[in-house]
């Protein structure tokens, strides 16, 4: 124990030892100062922080994206408000009629796992993404970035990574529960799919977005506002005719992000083969909740 | 300073001053060896926590929703795949067609702040919600409840609440930037359309379910589920010509939920006041953007 006691000498002599008898008692002035303020403050109590999802909803957006980056001038530009005329262009004249013909095709629309090969007009399925574009997002960010991928070589790169993330969720992540909910599904971690379906859309919310002076824009709601959007994209692809199902392809948006070269404020929400039902597809034999089940009448 | 003195005189004799030459290489060794050990760990790089939805998205249905409550029966039957004939009701017969007349439809929406007093056939309204009941969902738990409020003095109520919470908002909660991005938009605390629309929809969340038995019921990615949900309701209200207008009411989910008496597992998503524009509406002159703006091609 040479080396301990040569230290002990060493400390022995020094300032701070001989100095001890006048830190200390600072030391305990000081403490006792900061537990007599924080008891003023707080009465005694311990105050549990919350989560900041209990505290208030939308929190995320209640602080400054950036503390520097305020920017007085709105995102979009403030002009005078225009005169709108209302519903011009619906479905039918004859509202019943419109919604129930609404109804029929939207309930026409089933998850599908298994594509035929006939190839996907890419013109229709732009023209979906187009009407997905027209969804509401907050203060009109528009939050979206819609990836089609029809490329082959892509698409088995997409399959590749989702299959090796999936087989680590099935196996590893996901509750026993989740994996037991999921069997009357009859899915696992091999995703043919992601290869035989003409084409794939890759939705990303863009978490915030970039201002031309490189500054960073807020993107209030983004993940709503990018699923409100994928819910108008699935009522445009089946009133096209085409197929689709929606996958949230749990721990895969990193790598599939880098695959296509989005920037970091893109962040996966889902994945959507599309393409038309292959021949022997089959689907769940499950039914949907009534209307009484989902709505409550005031 | 005879108080200090006093204390200086206690600390000299007593036992920690006369052991501290021991006590302090004994501490000085111990931060050593957890520095060190510290740095076999990570290399020596200060490793950044990441926040839960970096690590991995999804995190949330990692878990078990109830460490003693594993069910190894899924929520759904098992039963056998039935086949399915893929899309049969669409739009159009020509799919190109149907696709633009779908994309004419819904680029017709605008969100509307000004209602008319015209009512609202409550029928139409109910058959939207069923359309929106349509929407897939994580291993189809069907995590959504629409309640429907035309009564007048509920109406006044949701009202009244929203009101003072907004208040809250625009004058202490929201950013100075989010105001000031909302400018354009013209919106501030006072709400109108919620007793002016002849029917309010507020969207709720399950987040998560309950079985016969009174144990939970797992609902996997339950806000983006209702989400497409509430992207297909707006496009059968829009077919039927009706008028909506999507608010997240920032902190009014738990009042409301207590008003329309609803359970803790449900959790507002938004509020949609419904029905249609006035004569004398008008919307901000602001236009999407355009379709090269939104998709990107592989």
């Amino acid at each position: 124990m040479n080396f301990v006691e040569e230290i002990i000498r060493l400390f022995d002599r020094s300032l701070i030892i001989s100095c001890w008898k006048y830190i200390f008692p600072v030391l305990v002035v000081a403490y006792l100062i900061i537990f007599l303020y924080d008891k003023h403050l707080y009465g005694g109590k311990k105050v549990k922080e919350a989560a900041p999802s209990e505290k208030l909803d939308g929190i995320e957006y209640v602080g400054e994206i950036d503390s520097e980056g305020f920017d007085p001038t709105p995102v979009l530009e403030e002009k005078e408000h225009v005169p709108f005329a209302g519903a011009t262009v619906f479905l039918d004249n004859d509202p019943h009629k419109a919604a129930f013909r609404f109804y029929k095709i939207v309930n026409n629309r089933r998850s599908v796992r298994q594509f035929s090969s006939r190839p996907v007009d890419i013109s229709i399925v732009e023209k979906c993404v187009h009407a997905a574009g027209t969804s509401p997002s907050g203060a009109h960010t528009e939050p979206w970035t819609f990836c089609l991928v029809s490329d082959t070589e892509i698409k088995a790169k997409i399959r590749e990574i989702v299959e090796a993330e999936e087989l680590i969720n099935y196996q590893q992540r996901m509750s026993k529960q989740w994996t037991t909910d999921l069997k009357p599904l009859k899915t696992n971690h091999v995703k043919e799919y992601l290869t035989e379906a003409p084409c794939l859309i890759l939705i990303f919310k863009q978490t915030y977005g970039l201002k031309v002076d490189g500054s960073k824009k807020q993107h209030y709601y983004n993940e709503i506002s990018t699923s409100i959007a994928t819910g108008i994209l699935l009522c445009a692809l089946q009133a096209a005719g085409l197929n689709s199902l929606v996958t949230t392809p749990l721990n895969c948006g990193p790598a599939l992000r880098h695959l296509l070269g989005r920037p970091v404020n893109e962040k996966l929400l889902v994945l959507l083969p599309v393409g038309y039902a292959a021949k022997d597809c089959t689907v769940p034999d499950l039914q949907r909740k009534p209307v009484e089940d989902i709505l409550v009448k005031y």
